[in-house]
């Protein structure tokens, strides 16, 4: 039997964040130095295991202790971040899969054994996320991300390249037969708090539809145009982001209205033109392709009652995808045992994750801790420990319930 | 009796849009070259006609036919325009003026008769509207402006300077004692157009609130966030916009929601905070105090409701100002007269004008011509040649009556 110290991880993510973070938060933006100072740190880590490290071409790290069954359990995360990131976006999920291969120092495990760091799972420097596990999962395409720059203007190829890892050969990476992929994160949102719960089961991944909506209407003078003359592009917006909002509560989703444009911006003008980012989420295609439907529609009448064009474009879609049912009931199971609740949370994460990407190829599950004040992304980040302390720990044991069924005769 | 020929303002109106205007509009933005370009041209024009001419020290041109009493007839509006304007906004007014001087020729007037042109009266390269009249009427105060650049970084007071005005003495203009002041403007709205009507009286001007409001919520993850849990600032924004058009639409005034600055303004990320600009026109003191306390009480509610704080900032306030009941019935006969319509309209201006400084210090009307589509402020602006004559035509009855009233025993 594995043994877990489920304190390790704890005192890994501080060192890490001594490390590679501090005040200003996390510093480990995927291929840049820090994140490749991170990555060290982590081969040394990995070294006092017994493992068996490889880079994949996509620059996805593998660790291998080959099992007593040739099915493959797969456990990790990421350990790149956003600028000012916090200290256990995707570390917590990483050093936890530490710790499980740390747990099987000189014994074979029950199944094969594979700790996986994602390469680029942020995006935050060229914008496209989930990189390496897309590539991966053989659903990355080279030329819909070559143009990408950073803020210093260094194209996504350059970086890989810098990184010893080829934009056009990334997505031959593939994976291996995975039997179980088991990720724990943290929720970055507030539903756990507000339930009172360290941790959850997680469902499934929202599906995404972000679209670029315009509205035109007349540019006037903000005194001489009474109201029942005008054409407000921004009021047409205003009452869209309304209308996305109630879509979204109606149909069980989320939906923002993320960057806003009016012009021409001046306080004595009528904006003619509004352009707003929109961004819906759903755990179900139904959901989603409802939502949209409501603000199509929602806008088409807007625009008719309020005198303005609308014009829509697609930025990005993923489809839902829900996560494996059995899995999805051993990390409950994993919960209650760690906690003692019959009926721990099952949610489904608004937030995408590398999950997602291999949800598609393998049965998958991913574990929630708490987000304190449900922050993300921030230096504020944060998570009860008594939280991280049960999550850890009901990860470890969904791996032993894995790991048992999947080597099951 | 003095002999006017319409035809020849709409002549001056083309050779000055020749002169300093074109296919990207007038370019006469007031303390330029081609500002002086312009007045250099409307001196010459002057010259032709009995006026003795002088410049005041806040920089208004005035040119002074004396009459047969020494009761004051001041006619005018003004020769700036902003960027890329139009060819009437102001000089229509100006050219009107000119004619009625022009129409003096050899003959002494019943009234002293004074030409107006108003320096800096669009504010569109410092942004302070109304500069020359308010210096003039004693409501300049230096230290307000002293600061104001234009985008070049030149100071208002070395562009005074330049054009020999002194922002500190300037103020001592003053005004001479006017028995009637006449302004002929278009009237850069479209309700005349509207109403099929060529011209209007106008009974004064809206008054002026104009505040910047910003909403502080809290920034989270758009997918991870559930609608309950959300804080949006945009939103709120959103709701309080769409609040201050009903309140206008119930008052029977005017808002606008101008500027809209939404962050951190990020597709994935529910906005923190939006600051808008809110400006609230109507033509009565007691409207114009409902509309504020309407959208005051709504910004409170709206933030309760969202979870989100408020924050008011006086940009800018300026009362209502009625014109005067006998000037603006006479206004009324002068357009009956030319355009047979018993009914004429009678307007309040939503836009601001030179009157509204001049009207609280002596009696005031204005006669507005249509403006087609209510377009102004941009090189489309336009009004039919037809309304253009009867406008003019009804400015020199106005005028014509207005003497005639003033010189009577």
């Amino acid at each position: 039997m594995p043994q877990f110290d489920w304190e390790r991880p704890l005192a890994d993510l501080r060192e890490l964040a001594e490390l590679t973070g501090g005040p200003d938060g996390a510093r480990r933006l995927a291929w840049s130095e820090d994140w490749r100072t991170a990555r060290e740190w982590l081969l040394g880590k990995l070294a006092e295991t017994d493992a068996t490290v490889e880079r994949d071409v996509a620059g996805n790290l593998w660790a291998t202790i080959e099992g007593a069954s040739d099915k493959v359990v797969v456990v990790g995360s990421h350990i790149d971040a956003v600028p000012h990131g916090g200290w256990l976006d995707g570390c917590l999920g990483l050093l936890a899969a530490l710790e499980i291969l740390r747990g099987h120092k000189g014994e074979t495990p029950a199944v094969t054994l594979k700790l996986i760091d994602w390469a680029d799972e942020e995006g935050a420097r060229f914008g496209r996320s989930l990189l390496g596990s897309s590539a991966a999962a053989g659903t990355l395409d080279p030329d819909a991300v070559r143009h990408l720059k950073d803020a210093q203007g260094i194209s996504l190829p350059d970086a890989l390249a810098e990184n010893g890892v080829d934009l056009d050969t990334m997505g031959e990476a593939g994976l291996p037969d995975i039997a179980a992929y088991l990720e724990l994160h943290i929720e970055q949102g507030p539903r756990l708090e507000e339930l009172g719960k360290p941790a959850a089961a997680v469902i499934g991944c929202y599906g995404v539809e972000r679209h670029a909506i315009t509205f035109t209407g007349k540019a006037s003078h903000a005194g001489s145009t009474p109201m029942h003359l005008r054409h407000d592009a921004f009021l047409a917006a205003a009452r869209f982001g309304l209308a996305a909002r109630e879509s979204a509560k109606e149909r069980g989703g989320v939906a923002t209205i993320g960057t806003v444009t009016a012009g021409p911006g001046i306080p004595t003008i009528i904006n003619e033109h509004c352009e707003v980012t929109l961004d819906q989420r759903a755990f179900t295609p139904e959901q989603l392709r409802d939502m949209l439907a409501d603000v199509k529609r929602a806008a088409d009448e807007i625009a008719a009652e309020e005198g303005v064009e609308v014009e829509w474009k697609r930025i990005w879609q993923i489809d839902p995808i829900p996560f494996d049912e059995r899995l999805v009931d051993l990390a409950a199971q994993a919960i209650s045992e760690v906690t003692g609740d019959d009926d721990p949370p099952r949610l489904p994460s608004g937030a995408l994750h590398d999950a997602a990407e291999i949800a598609r190829r393998a049965p998958t599950v991913m574990v929630f801790s708490s987000s304190t004040d449900g922050v993300s992304h921030s230096p504020r980040e944060d998570t009860p420990e008594k939280d991280l302390r049960a999550a850890l720990r009901a990860y470890g044991r969904l791996y032993e319930l894995t790991a048992g069924m999947i080597s099951a005769p």
